[in-house]
Protein backbone atom coordinates (compact mmCIF):
# COMPACT_ATOMS: atom_id res chain seq x y z
CA UNK A 1 0.00 0.00 0.00
CA UNK A 2 0.98 3.21 -1.01
CA UNK A 3 -1.14 6.19 0.05
CA UNK A 4 -0.01 6.61 3.94
CA UNK A 5 2.51 9.50 3.20
CA UNK A 6 0.20 11.00 0.79
CA UNK A 7 -2.39 10.87 3.37
CA UNK A 8 -0.13 11.72 6.66
CA UNK A 9 -1.56 15.27 7.19
CA UNK A 10 -5.31 15.04 6.51
CA UNK A 11 -7.53 15.56 8.95
CA UNK A 12 -9.11 12.57 10.88
CA UNK A 13 -12.61 13.33 10.39
CA UNK A 14 -13.57 11.76 6.55
CA UNK A 15 -16.77 10.39 6.06
CA UNK A 16 -17.23 6.94 7.88
CA UNK A 17 -21.02 5.13 8.38
CA UNK A 18 -20.54 6.20 12.08
CA UNK A 19 -20.14 9.69 11.99
CA UNK A 20 -21.92 10.39 8.45
CA UNK A 21 -24.24 12.89 10.30
CA UNK A 22 -21.81 15.11 12.47
CA UNK A 23 -18.91 15.09 9.15
CA UNK A 24 -21.91 16.57 6.42
CA UNK A 25 -23.54 18.98 9.23
CA UNK A 26 -19.56 20.20 10.27
CA UNK A 27 -19.52 21.42 6.24
CA UNK A 28 -22.18 24.19 7.53
CA UNK A 29 -21.07 27.52 7.03
CA UNK A 30 -21.07 30.03 9.97
CA UNK A 31 -22.84 32.56 7.01
CA UNK A 32 -25.98 29.93 6.57
CA UNK A 33 -28.80 31.40 8.24
CA UNK A 34 -29.25 30.04 11.61
CA UNK A 35 -32.54 28.76 11.26
CA UNK A 36 -31.65 27.06 7.69
CA UNK A 37 -29.11 25.62 9.98
CA UNK A 38 -30.96 23.89 12.64
CA UNK A 39 -33.84 22.42 9.56
CA UNK A 40 -30.82 21.36 7.46
CA UNK A 41 -28.93 19.63 10.13
CA UNK A 42 -32.09 17.99 11.39
CA UNK A 43 -32.94 16.87 8.58
CA UNK A 44 -29.75 15.37 7.68
CA UNK A 45 -29.57 13.31 10.89
CA UNK A 46 -32.94 11.89 10.19
CA UNK A 47 -32.31 11.12 6.90
CA UNK A 48 -28.85 9.11 7.72
CA UNK A 49 -30.66 7.87 10.48
CA UNK A 50 -33.51 6.30 8.20
CA UNK A 51 -31.17 5.04 5.98
CA UNK A 52 -29.03 3.63 8.63
CA UNK A 53 -32.00 1.58 10.58
CA UNK A 54 -33.44 0.41 7.81
CA UNK A 55 -29.96 -0.84 5.99
CA UNK A 56 -31.09 0.71 2.73
CA UNK A 57 -30.14 -1.13 -0.25
CA UNK A 58 -28.59 0.44 -3.08
CA UNK A 59 -31.65 -0.78 -5.52
CA UNK A 60 -34.21 0.77 -2.53
CA UNK A 61 -32.08 4.10 -2.63
CA UNK A 62 -32.52 4.23 -6.84
CA UNK A 63 -36.10 3.30 -6.15
CA UNK A 64 -36.57 6.68 -4.25
CA UNK A 65 -34.00 8.43 -6.49
CA UNK A 66 -37.01 7.00 -9.60
CA UNK A 67 -39.55 7.96 -7.08
CA UNK A 68 -39.25 11.63 -6.06
CA UNK A 69 -38.00 12.54 -9.51
CA UNK A 70 -41.24 11.44 -11.29
CA UNK A 71 -42.90 13.00 -8.50
CA UNK A 72 -41.41 16.31 -9.64
CA UNK A 73 -41.86 15.39 -13.14
CA UNK A 74 -45.45 15.05 -12.88
CA UNK A 75 -46.31 18.61 -11.79
CA UNK A 76 -47.75 21.08 -13.77
CA UNK A 77 -49.63 24.07 -12.40
CA UNK A 78 -52.92 22.41 -11.81
CA UNK A 79 -51.07 19.33 -10.02
CA UNK A 80 -49.13 19.15 -7.22
CA UNK A 81 -47.87 15.89 -6.60
CA UNK A 82 -45.32 16.41 -4.01
CA UNK A 83 -48.16 18.04 -1.36
CA UNK A 84 -50.09 14.62 -2.25
CA UNK A 85 -47.32 12.99 -1.13
CA UNK A 86 -47.08 14.56 1.88
CA UNK A 87 -50.63 14.73 2.67
CA UNK A 88 -50.59 10.82 2.24
CA UNK A 89 -47.24 10.37 4.23
CA UNK A 90 -49.72 12.71 7.30
CA UNK A 91 -46.92 15.22 6.93
CA UNK A 92 -49.37 18.04 5.84
CA UNK A 93 -51.60 17.18 8.94
CA UNK A 94 -48.73 17.11 10.95
CA UNK A 95 -47.55 20.38 10.01
CA UNK A 96 -50.90 21.50 10.28
CA UNK A 97 -51.33 20.65 14.15
CA UNK A 98 -47.71 21.88 14.87
CA UNK A 99 -48.68 25.63 13.68
CA UNK A 100 -52.36 25.68 15.19
CA UNK A 101 -52.06 24.53 18.72
CA UNK A 102 -55.48 26.16 19.79
CA UNK A 103 -57.25 26.68 23.10
CA UNK A 104 -59.74 23.57 24.27
CA UNK A 105 -62.99 24.29 23.06
CA UNK A 106 -61.54 26.19 20.07
CA UNK A 107 -62.38 25.17 16.16
CA UNK A 108 -59.64 22.42 15.19
CA UNK A 109 -58.06 23.08 12.09
CA UNK A 110 -57.51 20.60 9.27
CA UNK A 111 -55.48 20.72 5.47
CA UNK A 112 -56.33 23.31 3.16
CA UNK A 113 -56.00 21.09 0.44
CA UNK A 114 -55.33 21.80 -3.46
CA UNK A 115 -58.73 23.34 -4.17
CA UNK A 116 -58.85 26.45 -2.42
CA UNK A 117 -59.26 29.44 -5.03
CA UNK A 118 -58.79 33.33 -3.40
CA UNK A 119 -61.63 35.78 -5.26
CA UNK A 120 -64.95 33.57 -4.94
CA UNK A 121 -68.07 36.12 -5.41
CA UNK A 122 -69.68 37.23 -1.97
CA UNK A 123 -73.01 36.10 -1.48
CA UNK A 124 -76.12 36.97 0.27
CA UNK A 125 -77.02 34.73 3.55
CA UNK A 126 -78.88 31.99 2.35
CA UNK A 127 -77.59 31.98 -1.18
CA UNK A 128 -77.11 28.62 -3.24
CA UNK A 129 -73.37 27.90 -4.08
CA UNK A 130 -74.35 25.08 -5.80
CA UNK A 131 -74.60 26.14 -9.52
CA UNK A 132 -74.73 22.96 -11.58
CA UNK A 133 -77.93 20.84 -11.12
CA UNK A 134 -76.13 17.82 -9.39
CA UNK A 135 -76.57 16.59 -6.10
CA UNK A 136 -79.04 16.32 -2.84
CA UNK A 137 -79.22 19.89 -1.78
CA UNK A 138 -78.35 20.98 1.65
CA UNK A 139 -78.91 23.86 4.01
CA UNK A 140 -75.54 24.91 5.88
CA UNK A 141 -76.24 26.69 8.88
CA UNK A 142 -74.27 27.68 12.10
CA UNK A 143 -72.33 30.70 14.21
CA UNK A 144 -69.30 32.06 14.42
CA UNK A 145 -68.64 32.63 17.80
CA UNK A 146 -65.13 33.68 20.88
CA UNK A 147 -64.59 30.93 23.36
CA UNK A 148 -66.92 32.05 25.53
CA UNK A 149 -69.41 31.35 22.99
CA UNK A 150 -70.18 35.17 22.01
CA UNK A 151 -71.43 36.13 18.63
CA UNK A 152 -68.18 36.98 16.09
CA UNK A 153 -70.13 39.72 13.43
CA UNK A 154 -68.60 39.99 10.50
CA UNK A 155 -67.02 36.84 10.09
CA UNK A 156 -66.09 36.56 6.43
CA UNK A 157 -66.07 32.38 5.64
CA UNK A 158 -65.20 30.94 2.38
CA UNK A 159 -66.77 28.06 1.11
CA UNK A 160 -65.89 25.25 -1.30
CA UNK A 161 -66.50 21.90 -1.68
CA UNK A 162 -67.06 18.92 -4.76
CA UNK A 163 -70.06 18.49 -7.01
CA UNK A 164 -71.85 15.40 -6.71
CA UNK A 165 -69.47 13.90 -9.35
CA UNK A 166 -66.41 14.25 -7.01
CA UNK A 167 -64.64 17.04 -8.67
CA UNK A 168 -64.12 20.43 -7.79
CA UNK A 169 -64.70 23.27 -10.40
CA UNK A 170 -61.39 23.95 -11.30
CA UNK A 171 -60.79 20.24 -11.53
CA UNK A 172 -63.58 20.09 -14.73
CA UNK A 173 -63.18 23.97 -16.01
CA UNK A 174 -65.49 23.15 -19.17
CA UNK A 175 -67.68 20.95 -17.55
CA UNK A 176 -68.89 23.27 -14.85
CA UNK A 177 -69.86 26.67 -14.06
CA UNK A 178 -67.34 29.05 -12.85
CA UNK A 179 -67.52 29.25 -9.23
CA UNK A 180 -69.69 26.20 -8.92
CA UNK A 181 -70.02 24.81 -5.03
CA UNK A 182 -67.77 28.01 -3.92
CA UNK A 183 -68.79 30.88 -1.87
CA UNK A 184 -67.43 34.03 0.10
CA UNK A 185 -70.53 34.85 2.80
CA UNK A 186 -70.20 37.74 6.16
CA UNK A 187 -71.84 36.98 9.46
CA UNK A 188 -74.23 39.26 10.43
CA UNK A 189 -74.86 40.93 14.23
CA UNK A 190 -76.09 37.18 15.24
CA UNK A 191 -72.58 35.50 14.24
CA UNK A 192 -74.81 33.18 12.04
CA UNK A 193 -73.96 31.98 8.37
CA UNK A 194 -76.43 30.42 6.24
CA UNK A 195 -76.16 28.92 2.67
CA UNK A 196 -77.64 26.15 0.40
CA UNK A 197 -75.05 23.75 -1.01
CA UNK A 198 -75.26 20.04 -1.79
CA UNK A 199 -74.38 16.93 0.48
CA UNK A 200 -70.64 16.67 -0.55
CA UNK A 201 -69.30 13.08 -1.54
CA UNK A 202 -66.49 11.12 -0.79
CA UNK A 203 -63.70 10.84 -3.81
CA UNK A 204 -60.08 9.83 -4.46
CA UNK A 205 -57.18 12.14 -4.82
CA UNK A 206 -55.71 11.76 -7.91
CA UNK A 207 -54.15 8.55 -8.23
CA UNK A 208 -52.66 8.16 -11.98
CA UNK A 209 -49.50 9.27 -10.83
CA UNK A 210 -46.09 7.87 -8.66
CA UNK A 211 -48.37 8.86 -5.38
CA UNK A 212 -51.61 6.39 -6.54
CA UNK A 213 -48.75 3.83 -7.28
CA UNK A 214 -47.39 4.45 -3.85
CA UNK A 215 -51.04 4.12 -2.12
CA UNK A 216 -51.80 0.88 -4.18
CA UNK A 217 -48.09 -0.78 -2.99
CA UNK A 218 -48.83 -0.11 0.32
CA UNK A 219 -52.41 -1.57 0.29
CA UNK A 220 -54.40 1.57 0.88
CA UNK A 221 -57.02 3.29 -1.08
CA UNK A 222 -56.66 6.77 -2.02
CA UNK A 223 -60.06 8.19 -0.97
CA UNK A 224 -61.30 11.16 1.03
CA UNK A 225 -64.35 11.05 3.23
CA UNK A 226 -67.03 13.88 1.93
CA UNK A 227 -66.28 17.44 3.15
CA UNK A 228 -67.50 20.96 3.53
CA UNK A 229 -64.25 23.41 3.34
CA UNK A 230 -64.35 26.40 5.31
CA UNK A 231 -61.96 29.19 6.05
CA UNK A 232 -63.03 31.71 8.26
CA UNK A 233 -61.25 35.01 8.86
CA UNK A 234 -62.24 37.70 11.96
CA UNK A 235 -60.77 40.40 12.71
CA UNK A 236 -58.38 39.62 16.53
CA UNK A 237 -59.23 36.09 15.71
CA UNK A 238 -56.81 33.04 14.21
CA UNK A 239 -57.47 32.47 10.52
CA UNK A 240 -59.60 28.65 10.80
CA UNK A 241 -58.74 26.56 7.64
CA UNK A 242 -60.95 23.51 8.21
CA UNK A 243 -63.77 21.11 7.11
CA UNK A 244 -66.71 19.90 8.29
CA UNK A 245 -66.82 15.94 7.56
CA UNK A 246 -70.21 14.15 6.47
CA UNK A 247 -71.55 11.97 9.73
CA UNK A 248 -71.50 8.43 8.70
CA UNK A 249 -69.11 8.71 5.34
CA UNK A 250 -68.06 5.08 4.77
CA UNK A 251 -64.27 6.84 4.95
CA UNK A 252 -64.40 8.67 8.14
CA UNK A 253 -61.92 6.61 9.73
CA UNK A 254 -59.78 5.78 6.89
CA UNK A 255 -59.04 9.34 4.68
CA UNK A 256 -56.33 9.00 2.80
CA UNK A 257 -54.83 12.42 3.84
CA UNK A 258 -55.83 11.97 7.49
CA UNK A 259 -57.59 15.62 7.53
CA UNK A 260 -60.31 13.71 9.77
CA UNK A 261 -60.87 14.73 13.52
CA UNK A 262 -63.63 13.94 15.64
CA UNK A 263 -64.44 17.43 16.83
CA UNK A 264 -65.19 17.89 12.61
CA UNK A 265 -67.48 15.34 12.04
CA UNK A 266 -70.69 16.96 11.44
CA UNK A 267 -74.34 16.05 11.42
CA UNK A 268 -76.36 15.72 8.19
CA UNK A 269 -79.73 15.83 8.97
CA UNK A 270 -82.21 14.70 6.30
CA UNK A 271 -85.50 17.27 5.94
CA UNK A 272 -88.89 16.07 5.88
CA UNK A 273 -90.21 19.51 4.56
CA UNK A 274 -88.86 22.77 2.68
CA UNK A 275 -87.12 23.20 -0.28
CA UNK A 276 -83.68 21.24 0.72
CA UNK A 277 -83.55 17.28 1.40
CA UNK A 278 -80.41 17.72 3.80
CA UNK A 279 -79.43 20.20 6.70
CA UNK A 280 -76.21 20.06 8.32
CA UNK A 281 -75.84 22.81 11.51
CA UNK A 282 -72.09 23.37 12.75
CA UNK A 283 -70.34 26.01 15.08
CA UNK A 284 -67.09 27.88 14.55
CA UNK A 285 -65.23 28.64 17.80
CA UNK A 286 -62.70 30.89 17.18
CA UNK A 287 -59.66 31.22 19.32
CA UNK A 288 -58.20 34.72 19.95
CA UNK A 289 -54.85 35.82 17.81
CA UNK A 290 -51.86 35.03 19.96
CA UNK A 291 -54.42 32.43 21.96
CA UNK A 292 -52.39 28.89 21.86
CA UNK A 293 -51.82 25.70 23.56
CA UNK B 1 -71.79 22.11 19.40
CA UNK B 2 -73.46 19.54 17.43
CA UNK B 3 -71.18 16.82 16.22
CA UNK B 4 -71.20 15.09 19.63
CA UNK B 5 -73.71 12.65 18.57
CA UNK B 6 -72.86 12.79 14.69
CA UNK B 7 -69.28 11.17 15.83
CA UNK B 8 -70.31 8.74 18.54
CA UNK B 9 -69.28 5.90 16.65
CA UNK B 10 -66.18 6.43 15.40
CA UNK B 11 -62.71 4.71 16.55
CA UNK B 12 -60.82 6.47 18.75
CA UNK B 13 -57.66 6.36 16.70
CA UNK B 14 -58.03 9.73 14.55
CA UNK B 15 -54.48 12.14 13.58
CA UNK B 16 -53.10 13.75 16.25
CA UNK B 17 -49.83 15.39 16.90
CA UNK B 18 -48.99 13.06 19.09
CA UNK B 19 -49.55 9.35 17.41
CA UNK B 20 -49.13 10.59 14.05
CA UNK B 21 -46.14 7.96 13.11
CA UNK B 22 -48.58 5.46 14.25
CA UNK B 23 -52.23 6.81 12.69
CA UNK B 24 -50.38 7.08 9.08
CA UNK B 25 -48.22 3.56 9.58
CA UNK B 26 -51.49 1.34 10.86
CA UNK B 27 -53.14 2.46 7.38
CA UNK B 28 -50.78 -0.01 5.46
CA UNK B 29 -52.48 -2.96 4.26
CA UNK B 30 -51.64 -6.70 4.94
CA UNK B 31 -50.72 -7.13 1.49
CA UNK B 32 -48.32 -4.91 0.83
CA UNK B 33 -44.98 -6.55 0.29
CA UNK B 34 -42.86 -6.64 4.24
CA UNK B 35 -39.56 -5.02 2.90
CA UNK B 36 -41.77 -1.39 1.76
CA UNK B 37 -43.95 -1.63 4.87
CA UNK B 38 -40.73 -1.65 6.63
CA UNK B 39 -38.80 0.73 5.11
CA UNK B 40 -42.10 3.08 4.43
CA UNK B 41 -42.90 2.91 8.37
CA UNK B 42 -39.72 3.82 9.50
CA UNK B 43 -39.57 6.96 6.70
CA UNK B 44 -42.51 8.41 8.05
CA UNK B 45 -41.16 7.99 11.26
CA UNK B 46 -38.26 10.08 10.66
CA UNK B 47 -40.29 12.13 8.95
CA UNK B 48 -42.67 13.07 11.19
CA UNK B 49 -39.72 13.21 14.03
CA UNK B 50 -37.92 15.74 11.79
CA UNK B 51 -40.94 17.85 11.70
CA UNK B 52 -42.09 17.79 15.03
CA UNK B 53 -38.41 17.91 16.11
CA UNK B 54 -37.71 21.07 14.32
CA UNK B 55 -41.30 22.77 15.15
CA UNK B 56 -41.40 22.92 10.82
CA UNK B 57 -43.46 26.00 9.87
CA UNK B 58 -45.90 26.12 7.01
CA UNK B 59 -43.55 28.42 5.56
CA UNK B 60 -40.91 26.49 5.73
CA UNK B 61 -42.68 23.26 4.12
CA UNK B 62 -44.04 25.08 1.16
CA UNK B 63 -40.46 26.10 1.04
CA UNK B 64 -39.34 22.44 0.83
CA UNK B 65 -42.27 21.20 -1.69
CA UNK B 66 -41.11 24.28 -3.74
CA UNK B 67 -37.35 22.61 -3.65
CA UNK B 68 -38.48 19.23 -4.07
CA UNK B 69 -40.73 20.16 -7.34
CA UNK B 70 -37.68 22.31 -8.63
CA UNK B 71 -35.15 19.36 -7.93
CA UNK B 72 -37.50 16.97 -10.11
CA UNK B 73 -38.40 19.28 -12.94
CA UNK B 74 -34.71 20.29 -13.79
CA UNK B 75 -34.43 16.39 -14.52
CA UNK B 76 -33.23 15.23 -17.24
CA UNK B 77 -32.09 12.65 -19.17
CA UNK B 78 -28.17 13.72 -18.82
CA UNK B 79 -28.93 15.52 -15.46
CA UNK B 80 -29.84 14.06 -12.19
CA UNK B 81 -30.68 17.05 -9.79
CA UNK B 82 -31.58 13.79 -7.05
CA UNK B 83 -29.12 11.84 -7.06
CA UNK B 84 -27.01 15.52 -6.62
CA UNK B 85 -29.04 16.16 -3.58
CA UNK B 86 -28.39 12.79 -2.00
CA UNK B 87 -24.46 13.14 -2.74
CA UNK B 88 -24.78 16.42 -1.23
CA UNK B 89 -26.44 15.75 2.26
CA UNK B 90 -24.12 12.47 2.62
CA UNK B 91 -26.66 10.15 1.45
CA UNK B 92 -24.72 8.32 -1.61
CA UNK B 93 -21.80 7.70 0.54
CA UNK B 94 -24.03 6.48 3.69
CA UNK B 95 -25.31 3.95 1.17
CA UNK B 96 -22.32 3.01 -0.45
CA UNK B 97 -20.96 2.26 3.29
CA UNK B 98 -23.80 0.35 4.82
CA UNK B 99 -23.66 -1.86 1.54
CA UNK B 100 -20.00 -2.43 1.29
CA UNK B 101 -18.46 -2.95 4.55
CA UNK B 102 -15.69 -5.44 3.80
CA UNK B 103 -13.17 -7.03 6.13
CA UNK B 104 -10.35 -4.74 6.99
CA UNK B 105 -7.23 -4.24 4.89
CA UNK B 106 -9.67 -4.70 1.61
CA UNK B 107 -9.80 -1.78 -0.46
CA UNK B 108 -12.96 0.82 0.39
CA UNK B 109 -15.49 1.96 -1.91
CA UNK B 110 -16.95 5.19 -2.53
CA UNK B 111 -19.28 6.43 -4.96
CA UNK B 112 -20.06 5.80 -8.50
CA UNK B 113 -21.34 9.03 -9.42
CA UNK B 114 -23.30 10.03 -12.47
CA UNK B 115 -20.40 9.79 -15.23
CA UNK B 116 -19.64 5.71 -15.42
CA UNK B 117 -20.14 5.23 -19.06
CA UNK B 118 -20.36 1.26 -19.38
CA UNK B 119 -18.45 0.21 -22.73
CA UNK B 120 -15.57 2.10 -22.77
CA UNK B 121 -12.54 0.70 -25.05
CA UNK B 122 -10.33 -2.26 -24.04
CA UNK B 123 -7.26 -0.69 -24.04
CA UNK B 124 -3.31 -2.80 -23.68
CA UNK B 125 -1.57 -2.33 -20.78
CA UNK B 126 0.50 0.83 -21.12
CA UNK B 127 -2.17 2.46 -23.31
CA UNK B 128 -2.97 5.93 -23.15
CA UNK B 129 -6.71 6.87 -22.66
CA UNK B 130 -6.31 10.65 -22.73
CA UNK B 131 -7.05 11.87 -26.11
CA UNK B 132 -7.33 15.57 -26.60
CA UNK B 133 -4.08 16.39 -25.45
CA UNK B 134 -4.78 18.50 -22.63
CA UNK B 135 -3.39 18.01 -19.02
CA UNK B 136 -0.41 16.77 -17.07
CA UNK B 137 0.15 13.26 -18.41
CA UNK B 138 0.02 10.68 -15.96
CA UNK B 139 1.24 7.15 -15.31
CA UNK B 140 -1.24 4.92 -13.47
CA UNK B 141 0.32 1.61 -12.37
CA UNK B 142 -0.41 -0.83 -9.50
CA UNK B 143 -1.43 -4.26 -9.12
CA UNK B 144 -5.27 -5.90 -7.92
CA UNK B 145 -4.78 -8.68 -4.95
CA UNK B 146 -6.85 -10.45 -2.62
CA UNK B 147 -6.69 -10.21 0.99
CA UNK B 148 -3.66 -12.27 1.19
CA UNK B 149 -1.35 -10.07 -1.36
CA UNK B 150 -1.42 -12.71 -3.95
CA UNK B 151 -1.93 -11.43 -7.39
CA UNK B 152 -5.30 -11.08 -9.13
CA UNK B 153 -5.09 -11.90 -13.23
CA UNK B 154 -7.80 -11.57 -15.31
CA UNK B 155 -8.93 -8.53 -13.20
CA UNK B 156 -10.99 -6.04 -15.39
CA UNK B 157 -10.52 -2.45 -14.23
CA UNK B 158 -12.60 0.31 -15.50
CA UNK B 159 -11.31 3.41 -15.62
CA UNK B 160 -11.88 7.56 -15.79
CA UNK B 161 -11.89 10.95 -15.41
CA UNK B 162 -12.61 14.23 -16.14
CA UNK B 163 -10.20 16.20 -18.26
CA UNK B 164 -7.76 19.18 -17.76
CA UNK B 165 -10.88 21.82 -18.08
CA UNK B 166 -12.68 19.29 -15.23
CA UNK B 167 -15.53 17.74 -17.57
CA UNK B 168 -15.99 14.35 -18.64
CA UNK B 169 -16.46 13.45 -21.80
CA UNK B 170 -20.14 13.06 -21.86
CA UNK B 171 -20.43 16.56 -20.28
CA UNK B 172 -18.58 17.91 -23.44
CA UNK B 173 -19.68 15.32 -26.82
CA UNK B 174 -19.14 18.12 -29.01
CA UNK B 175 -15.23 19.53 -27.33
CA UNK B 176 -14.04 16.19 -26.05
CA UNK B 177 -13.16 12.90 -28.37
CA UNK B 178 -15.88 9.94 -27.75
CA UNK B 179 -14.07 8.23 -24.88
CA UNK B 180 -11.54 10.86 -23.73
CA UNK B 181 -9.71 9.63 -20.27
CA UNK B 182 -12.00 6.20 -20.31
CA UNK B 183 -10.42 2.82 -20.82
CA UNK B 184 -10.74 -0.78 -19.90
CA UNK B 185 -8.17 -2.89 -19.12
CA UNK B 186 -7.31 -6.72 -17.66
CA UNK B 187 -4.55 -7.39 -15.32
CA UNK B 188 -2.09 -10.13 -15.94
CA UNK B 189 -0.85 -13.19 -14.42
CA UNK B 190 1.29 -10.53 -11.88
CA UNK B 191 -2.24 -8.88 -11.08
CA UNK B 192 -0.73 -5.52 -12.78
CA UNK B 193 -2.12 -2.30 -14.35
CA UNK B 194 -0.94 0.11 -15.99
CA UNK B 195 -1.86 3.33 -18.06
CA UNK B 196 -1.78 6.70 -19.12
CA UNK B 197 -3.91 9.06 -18.21
CA UNK B 198 -4.13 12.68 -16.87
CA UNK B 199 -3.34 13.65 -13.50
CA UNK B 200 -6.87 14.66 -12.95
CA UNK B 201 -7.83 18.35 -11.66
CA UNK B 202 -10.93 19.36 -9.06
CA UNK B 203 -14.44 20.54 -10.23
CA UNK B 204 -17.88 21.96 -9.02
CA UNK B 205 -20.43 19.60 -9.06
CA UNK B 206 -23.51 21.16 -11.54
CA UNK B 207 -24.36 23.84 -9.16
CA UNK B 208 -26.87 26.30 -11.38
CA UNK B 209 -29.79 24.45 -10.18
CA UNK B 210 -31.74 23.78 -6.11
CA UNK B 211 -28.57 21.79 -5.28
CA UNK B 212 -26.47 24.71 -5.99
CA UNK B 213 -28.48 27.74 -4.31
CA UNK B 214 -29.05 24.71 -1.20
CA UNK B 215 -25.08 24.56 -0.95
CA UNK B 216 -24.78 27.95 -1.30
CA UNK B 217 -27.62 28.73 1.67
CA UNK B 218 -25.31 26.36 3.38
CA UNK B 219 -22.08 28.04 3.03
CA UNK B 220 -20.65 25.12 1.18
CA UNK B 221 -18.78 25.26 -2.08
CA UNK B 222 -19.24 22.47 -4.75
CA UNK B 223 -15.79 21.07 -5.29
CA UNK B 224 -14.90 17.64 -5.82
CA UNK B 225 -11.37 17.47 -4.79
CA UNK B 226 -9.31 15.52 -8.28
CA UNK B 227 -9.58 11.67 -8.55
CA UNK B 228 -9.43 8.86 -10.68
CA UNK B 229 -12.15 6.53 -10.92
CA UNK B 230 -11.86 2.89 -10.75
CA UNK B 231 -14.32 -0.17 -11.22
CA UNK B 232 -12.75 -3.19 -10.62
CA UNK B 233 -14.24 -7.04 -11.21
CA UNK B 234 -12.97 -10.29 -11.13
CA UNK B 235 -14.47 -13.65 -10.74
CA UNK B 236 -15.25 -14.71 -6.82
CA UNK B 237 -14.99 -11.57 -5.80
CA UNK B 238 -16.69 -8.49 -4.79
CA UNK B 239 -17.08 -6.13 -7.11
CA UNK B 240 -15.05 -2.48 -6.37
CA UNK B 241 -16.25 1.18 -7.19
CA UNK B 242 -14.03 3.86 -6.21
CA UNK B 243 -11.50 6.46 -6.55
CA UNK B 244 -8.20 7.35 -5.81
CA UNK B 245 -7.13 11.12 -4.71
CA UNK B 246 -4.48 13.22 -5.81
CA UNK B 247 -2.92 13.53 -2.87
CA UNK B 248 -2.30 17.31 -1.58
CA UNK B 249 -5.85 18.36 -3.56
CA UNK B 250 -7.21 21.51 -1.29
CA UNK B 251 -10.22 20.11 -1.60
CA UNK B 252 -9.49 16.36 0.12
CA UNK B 253 -11.02 17.86 3.62
CA UNK B 254 -14.33 19.38 1.75
CA UNK B 255 -15.44 17.08 -1.11
CA UNK B 256 -18.88 18.09 -1.38
CA UNK B 257 -20.11 14.77 -1.63
CA UNK B 258 -18.10 13.76 1.24
CA UNK B 259 -16.44 10.64 -1.01
CA UNK B 260 -12.73 11.45 0.12
CA UNK B 261 -11.23 8.08 2.30
CA UNK B 262 -8.42 8.29 4.20
CA UNK B 263 -6.78 5.26 2.48
CA UNK B 264 -8.24 6.33 -0.83
CA UNK B 265 -5.76 9.32 -1.08
CA UNK B 266 -2.63 8.28 -3.28
CA UNK B 267 0.53 9.56 -3.79
CA UNK B 268 1.05 11.43 -7.49
CA UNK B 269 4.97 11.84 -7.89
CA UNK B 270 6.47 13.70 -10.39
CA UNK B 271 9.28 11.94 -12.34
CA UNK B 272 12.00 14.08 -13.29
CA UNK B 273 12.55 11.70 -16.49
CA UNK B 274 10.45 9.61 -19.15
CA UNK B 275 7.49 10.56 -21.13
CA UNK B 276 4.75 11.12 -18.45
CA UNK B 277 5.48 14.26 -15.94
CA UNK B 278 3.61 12.31 -12.87
CA UNK B 279 3.48 8.95 -11.76
CA UNK B 280 0.91 7.38 -9.57
CA UNK B 281 0.73 3.88 -7.87
CA UNK B 282 -2.28 2.39 -6.10
CA UNK B 283 -3.14 -1.51 -4.96
CA UNK B 284 -6.42 -2.62 -5.02
CA UNK B 285 -7.11 -4.88 -2.94
CA UNK B 286 -10.31 -6.85 -3.06
CA UNK B 287 -12.16 -9.04 -0.60
CA UNK B 288 -13.83 -12.14 -1.84
CA UNK B 289 -17.72 -12.55 -1.95
CA UNK B 290 -19.44 -12.79 0.72
CA UNK B 291 -17.01 -12.04 3.01
CA UNK B 292 -17.89 -8.76 4.73
CA UNK B 293 -17.77 -7.34 7.85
Amino acid sequence: MTHSSAAADLPEAFFTEANSVEVVNAKIGADASPRLAEVMACLVGHLHAFAREINLSHEEWETGIRFLTRTGQICTDERQEFILLSDTLGLSMLVDAINNRRPEGATENTVLGPFFVAGAPVRKAGDRISLDGKGEGCLFVGRVVDLDGKPIEGARIDVWSDNADGYYDIQQPDLQPKWNNRGTFFTGPDGRYRFIGIKPVSYPIPDDGPVGNMLQALGRHPYRPAHMHYMVHADGFQKLVTHTFVGGDPYLASDTVFGVKRTLVAPFERLMDGQTPWRSEYDFVLARSGENR
